[in-house]
């Protein structure tokens, strides 16, 4: 089976108060988006690489590519206004059938090759794999006013690549949209199919703060 | 006010397979424990500190610190079966009045001098100061057979140092232990009063895994 990864790239950094988007900040030397892709990239060896971005970033990002010489082969497509829209966009592009799609955050720039391989193959095996990692500290609810503990036991927090057949997810996402959509394994589930969770890597964080990056850029030595 | 910690060390190591108990793992040339009592002997000029540690681990302890000439000076105390029943030997021995009181997972040695200061500023001015960060990843409910997402926009991942005004804390911990005492700030909860809540700092992981380990590693590296 043919393996595809989506990097939905389209966060704007308001979380950031940085001048660029979050996916072209700067993680030790180079954009973060440029180190997902390289690890993709290392991953296996034939696997079509697309990355979703804003339209108004195309630009900027193909400038980016050739001052930092870049030449790691991706398709791009442009994203659409949610997540949604934009890994729909990326799925129009997949014409193979009977193939292996993985869906992946351009934050998360850490996500190593035994991870991506590891995912993967669950989904080949599985139909879907959703890595996900326990909550190692006391986990709160809170509401406007309040907040009180709940059982961490009972939580887990979900990472990405989410990896899934291409006739899953491509059935999956012929839907509108629906707010309850907040990554790919909730719209799969929507559609009726159960997803199979496996272990993540806590090295493969997320950057969305200032203080995530510094713990990046600590990670990466 | 005076300042106090208390560091939980009674950790067994189970999720480890380590042959030495958790605390006692080394990170980087030194056992994790002594890394977490550096960090607060860093941050105030005059802090008390005192570590709980296992009745059966406390001769070991004192050989690593002569074997690793450690000389930094801590009180020690013997732990009970439970978390609670620690902290509360280690409250015990703080007969001052009026001072703040620090809990501090032994397990935690990334916390650095700068955080530890700006919780214990922060329940210096409002009797309590529970460091949180925001969860970033997409968060799951998981059951016996299946998993939903919750929104993790309602939830946040809760740290240590938890603080608190001494007469706040000694009248908590002046109760039977209850399975709903989680960490410190549950119990205070219990006893009527409610926590403030205020930033954590993402590098100040818990190390509950061998890839908590590995991560923590990377960020001393």
């Amino acid at each position: 089976m043919t393996k595809h990864v989506i990097i939905a790239a389209g966060g704007s950094g308001s979380r950031f108060s940085s001048e660029v988007s979050k996916q072209f900040v700067n993680l030790v030397g180079k954009p973060m988006l440029m180190r997902t892709i390289e690890a993709f990239h290392q991953s296996f060896e034939s696997l079509n690489i697309i990355v979703v971005l804003p339209m108004d970033q195309i630009e900027y990002w193909k400038t980016l590519c050739a001052d930092y010489n870049f030449g790691l082969e991706h398709q791009i497509v442009t994203g659409g206004s949610r997540r949604f829209e934009s890994v729909k966009n990326g799925l129009a592009l997949i014409s193979v059938q009977d193939c292996i799609i993985g869906i992946h955050d351009g934050a998360r720039p850490l996500v190593t090759p035994e991870l991506i391989r590891k995912i993967f193959n669950h989904a080949d095996e599985k139909g879907t794999a959703i890595p996900v990692v326990p909550v190692s500290e006391t986990l709160r609810h809170v509401s406007e006013d309040s907040s009180e503990t709940v059982n961490r036991d009972d939580f887990r927090l979900v990472q990405t690549p989410q990896c899934f057949k291409s006739d899953i997810i491509t059935a999956a996402f012929d839907v509108e949209y629906d707010q309850s959509f907040t990554d790919e394994a909730t719209v799969v589930e929507a559609s009726g199919v159960q997803v199979s969770l496996m272990d993540g890597d806590p090295i493969n964080i997320k950057i969305t703060t200032k203080s995530d990056l510094e713990l990046a850029e600590k990670l990466l030595g």
